[in-house]
């Protein structure tokens, strides 16, 4: 246990890390998907879901009954977080635009309290929507 | 008027053929801002007030009493089509969340919508959310 507890403790602090480089000028949102991690994107091999069951680490920004903010594993810029559903879809044009709308509506909180942790007063918000679009993880 | 409505119709033919390029893989979906224009960002003189207001051509692809999706004058790729609030806010995070959630609500419809009418099957949904973001219309 205690082992597992420092390599949680290492993860969280080496994904902080990466977060707080001071390299880069913006915020990037990425929002709804856009990640990259393993090739499983069926319901249940789906990294977005094990997350959201607490089966696999991540460090969460929001979280209510619709959908969570989790800080990107790979961040591509400082303050990379990602804003996904807790249910399971896997395109935007297949998510119920009641989903889509519940999702959507705390952005602009999340968008200005990430940018107050970071200090960015910019950010990008970005939907990678099927593979030639450069979706990865098949969870909106 | 005979003039103007040939430059009128001579213009939707130079959007059209410019949205209809072929070697574009894919359709960009610029939502809530993201485009390029004049200089003049105030809410008098906004473009995007402008064309919700009639008063500036655009080619309309969906309209409702919250929002408006219209052709990009200067698409970057194929299907470029930006989705603009009816009323003025200068930035996502200063929208209400109200008017972000009625917005993308519709996204589904919109994003089936112009995929089907362009044959893609993947987007890209981008806001840039300030300047140092390359927002360039301070039109959320």
């Amino acid at each position: 246990m205690e082992a597992t507890s420092t390599a949680t403790a290492l993860r969280r602090l080496s994904i902080l890390s990466s977060h707080f480089r001071t390299h880069c000028s913006y915020l990037q949102v990425s929002a709804f998907n856009c990640s990259s991690t393993d090739g499983e994107n069926q319901e249940n091999g789906c990294v977005f879901c094990l997350i959201v069951r607490g089966e696999a680490p991540a460090l969460k920004v929001y979280e209510d009954d619709v959908c969570l903010c989790i800080l990107d594993a790979n961040p591509l810029c400082f303050g990379h977080s990602l804003v996904i559903p807790k249910s399971h879809f896997t395109s935007l044009q297949e998510t119920p635009p009641s989903v889509v709308a519940a999702m959507s509506s705390k952005l602009p909180l999340i968008s200005s309290a990430v940018m107050k942790a970071t200090g960015c007063d910019s950010f990008n918000l970005l939907v990678n929507n099927g593979a030639a679009a450069g979706q990865v993880i098949y969870h909106v």
